[in-house]
């Protein structure tokens, strides 16, 4: 049976952190071992580029510290494909055909073209940036991608995906590419520190890396229940961060935490130093293999190597398509 | 001595005609011949894309016919390198990583984009016609090119070009782009059958690959003065445009073609009749080199895919100064 092609990507802007684990990577280890997926995972360095070249130095590191924190966290390369963006020129060609038949009216339209750039600033309005759609419209046909795992806030880019394979396919009278599908997973709204969003940029993150002090550390200073402030104080668990994580980390006992904080019978100090230790001990095996990989850097570039001759044959055989649609000597 | 390097290119919208030949390649041959250049000669299908991709079907054929042109004319493949532009990936490469830094408003500044929608309709308002500079940079700095044949209407283009260099340079901290600089042509304005610029869209065009009665037929109809209706009537050959090529294909008589015209001893019939026999004869060696090369296909693909192994090398080598200068793993 043929298998469905799966593709999705995150930025190298540097290490990662329980977001993404909980997010898209706990995901992925879930589709790259259902037998129906081929999956195809990328380092997006050419999109970090886009809000970052400004501080580009780190952009190679950045990359090989995510290398290591997908397969540290599980992702192997034995069952799914993984690449940097940039390793894959066929993209890039691809990109060129696409923008030859994308209005620009389609781009400028896109609603977070405008709102990014008042939130990083003028800085990040340049023409690749407003080109973004474009760009991971080819991150996707490349591969001839029919799956792509995303959020709900991803939909309205991944529909004008679709729209832009229609119309490649109406221009030039062939259909190559299959029109992708969201796979909309339920990715939970991981809260940081500060009880907003996890987030590098609002340094609010516990790190896949991070050493147990250092998370000892930070949850200490987790924000919770504002109205408890001594032990004996009912708290109110359904909005509390820490909670939030008791139930991934401490699955278990989490109804008597619930239960006890509710009855303050269970004081913060507490609750936190057991959700310490449990995310400690979740992690103790993915921090022990990164460091196993850290110390094989040359095994890695052989798997990043491996993989983008991978991605590269499969995208070739797109272009060859693409380009004989297009009539390219 | 290090050669300077010289880079120019042509859209493949269909067979060459006599404004071609008088214009750029006449100068493209003079360059090839000079020993202090090094030259590359590009077919620009992703540029044609840009204006033309309602209509691609051509594009592979009209490549072939430009390139048949080309060599018919006497451009030498052992003496320049020529190549298909979408033949070389680095150079989309490098169009992604310098459409990252090029602020939106430099591309929308542009004057002709603009106007060239105007002439050319709503339809060729699209991302990629939007980025027709950036890729046109991105032709020149993957050879790292010199000089840039150019007439003055390009000039803007060209400082363009140079801006984006610098702004390279200065953010990513490394200097690897020379600065191109025009290397400005005297190239005639070459007139058309109906007076205006001779161009395949005004359908006035006398191509180099025009039969020798084809090229009688369409002389016959050429504009000239109006106010010379019989024989007997005085002429004014500094504004016809048929002595304008008196002076290029009968350059020996064209001052008595001159004297005799304006002295109505010369009547624009007998006057044209000169014309073409000395086009057709300027031609002739052209034509049947043209066919010549046309009958070996396999041939001129050969000469195509060499120097398109020449021109990767040559941009390989750009790419990855770029990518080591933007900090790609």
């Amino acid at each position: 049976m043929k298998k469905i092609r799966v593709l999705s990507g995150m930025r190298p802007t540097g290490k990662l952190h329980l977001g993404h684990l909980l997010g898209a990577i706990k995901n992925w280890k879930s589709l790259q071992s259902q037998d129906k997926y081929e999956c195809f995972f990328f380092m997006a360095d050419w999109h970090a580029l886009s809000t970052a070249y400004r501080h580009s130095e780190h952009i190679a590191q950045n990359t090989i510290e995510v290398a290591l924190d997908y397969m540290a966290s599980g992702l192997d390369p034995e069952k799914c494909t993984f690449y940097v963006h940039s390793h894959v020129p066929q993209i890039a060609e691809l990109f060129i055909l696409y923008a030859m038949i994308t209005p620009t009216a389609w781009v400028t339209r896109v609603p977070s073209y405008k709102g990014q750039i008042q939130e990083l600033g003028e800085d990040i309005d340049t023409y690749g940036f407003l080109g973004y759609p474009v760009l991971m419209a080819c991150d996707i046909v490349a591969f001839r991608a029919e799956r792509v795992p995303v959020g709900k806030d991803q939909v309205p880019h991944l529909e004008l995906t679709r729209e832009m394979v229609r119309r490649f396919h109406f221009i030039f009278g062939k259909e190559i590419f299959p029109e992708p599908e969201a796979l909309l997973t339920e990715t939970p709204l991981v809260p940081g520190l500060d009880a907003r969003k996890m987030s590098k940029s609002y340094d609010n993150a516990i790190y896949i890396s991070d050493e147990p002090d250092v998370i000892q550390k930070k949850i200490k200073t987790f924000f919770t229940d504002p109205e408890k402030i001594h032990m004996g104080d009912p708290g109110h668990p359904e909005g509390c961060p820490v909670f939030f994580f008791q139930k991934i980390y401490n699955v278990d006992i989490a109804p008597e935490i619930e239960k006890d904080c509710k009855a303050g019978k269970l004081g913060c100090v507490a609750c936190k130093k057991k959700l310490s230790e449990s995310i400690i001990k979740d992690l103790a095996p993915i921090q022990e293999k990164r460091r196993e990989l850290a110390s094989r850097p040359e095994y890695i570039k052989e798997i990043l190597m491996s993989g983008a001759e991978v991605a590269r044959g499969v995208a070739e055989e797109t272009l060859v398509l693409a380009r004989e649609a297009v009539h390219l000597l």
